[in-house]
């Protein structure tokens, strides 16, 4: 099981270097690709105008990173290419196109990498709690707004599948609520108490789910145990499954902006994993980003 | 303008020790209090059975922070003695009854202390974002449920008189979403919309109110920058407010279990200040609840 993000590169660097299929000419996006190449496990595939590209190149003495340009000057043909590429080999990287054009592309029936899953978003990051080293993920923060009960269940077979990937057989999915305890007037609550039955009755495979709790009770052995609250998920969640996109959204920038640590976020359920960055994100957590994105493409 | 906790805790100093009225027999709401004597800030008046709190203060050797002991046998009693008790001086904490009954006797319309305002729950941390010393605020994670707009007008009303307390005549309110945008099918986003516009049209004083932000970008003006973002709120906020209770009480926890920075939290919005500690808070936490309770029941 890897415990941190410095074991995945490790591990990464093992392969080869993962073509890295940027779609649109973003500095930001070619300087994560640059940093990827530099610690030896990312090389670019650069889908967009070749000029522009070549432009942000400059910046760059040592070219090694790159390993190909497709010259395209239109917005959907470069989704295009740049899915057809990402069939082949390598992760996306969303580079200076829309996302909702970038979507489409991905989500076409006919030459997109549609899969019978849903897509959700999943963030990591590096969790110290009491003594157990481990990375703890996140979902939904990007692209669930409000899912309901299906939708949920699907959400955490995407999280699974991440969980898996780090060498996690069998995670322990939290369902965040603000309290332990079932309240009618909290319909968060009362999903939670659904999904557990529903995972008691193996409509739920794969991990250990349980909720109503709240983050102090999800993470930590302290507050589990002084709350008398009896559970195989409490104080030691690997997955943290937020109810809605807002409490989602600022947990994982909570992690990043107030708890000071780099939040990996990578999107799921596509036929291959694809990068949809903020512009606001640091280096370090655009590193980590590729490193899960490419952990979880293998 | 306080920028930290030992600020308030030495301002706290120069006023003498404020009673600290506890309800219920509660060893962890004695040793509250036996912290705040020790820095010199705060004396017991301890409400409840006479018998089993001298159990509880036999830990103690010095005995200089007990100033009285009401007798009282049953819950309902004890906290109507406590709210008549704390009308004339100091500082209300829930020991070991329930919220439910305390919050019956606040709220009593004959002799609680029931005012205009709402209930709110007001929690406060230490901030140093981008070298920003100050003290940020969170509301609500602990009472409002999911708040209407008019609901959320008055939450506003109750975090900017502590924020005034601390000696910032004007806070930078954030309404917190997952995204700075407008979308009509976030309904998080569209109240922020409102209530930004209210502001404007001077249906909220005191203060300045912006959203929809996320939390990046409500603290960090790097992140306000790289999104390119228009706000006098962005980048500095002083209040967060959340939509719902599920988002306010993950972002506390999180500042508190993912950040490690001790979270205080009190109730406004009675005619004195209330403190609903939870059973899992940290001394350090709850020495930090008491002083921010102190300093507004100033």
């Amino acid at each position: 099981m890897f415990k941190n993000f410095q074991e995945i590169i490790d591990h990464l660097k093992g392969f080869g270097k993962t073509p890295i299929v940027v779609v649109g000419e973003d500095k930001d996006a070619v300087e994560a690709v640059y940093d990827a190449h530099k610690i030896g496990i990312g090389v670019g595939v650069f889908v967009g105008s070749k000029e522009k590209f070549e432009k942000i190149f400059k910046e760059y003495e040592d070219k090694g990173f790159i390993k190909d340009v497709i010259d395209s000057k239109d917005d959907e043909e470069k989704c295009k290419l740049a899915v057809e590429t990402v069939k082949n080999e390598g992760i996306l990287l969303k580079g200076s196109v829309k996302t909702a054009t970038l979507l489409k592309a991905v989500l076409n029936k006919e030459w997109g990498l549609r899969t019978e899953r849903i897509i959700t978003s999943v963030a990591a990051f590096e969790s110290n709690y009491e003594g157990r080293e481990k990375i703890v993920l996140i979902s939904d923060g990007g692209v669930l707004i409000r899912p309901d009960i299906d939708t949920i269940v699907k959400e955490i077979d995407n999280a699974v599948f991440v969980a898996n990937k780090l060498g996690n057989p069998m995670p322990k999915v939290a369902l965040l609520c603000a309290v332990e305890v079932v309240n009618p007037d909290m319909p968060e609550t009362v999903n939670a108490a659904m999904l557990r039955k529903m995972w008691e009755r193996g409509q739920i495979k794969g991990c250990i789910v349980d909720g109503p709790l709240a983050l102090d009770n999800a993470l930590s052995m302290y507050a589990k145990e002084k709350k008398g609250i009896v559970s195989d998920v409490a104080g030691d969640a690997d997955i943290l499954i937020t109810p809605d996109i807002v409490s989602g959204n600022i947990l994982g920038k909570s992690v990043e902006y107030i708890g000071g640590k780099p939040l990996a976020v990578t999107v799921v359920g596509a036929a291959k994993p694809i990068m949809i960055p903020s512009r606001a994100d640091r280096a370090e957590s655009k590193l980590r980003s590729i490193a899960l994105t490419m952990l979880i493409s293998r």
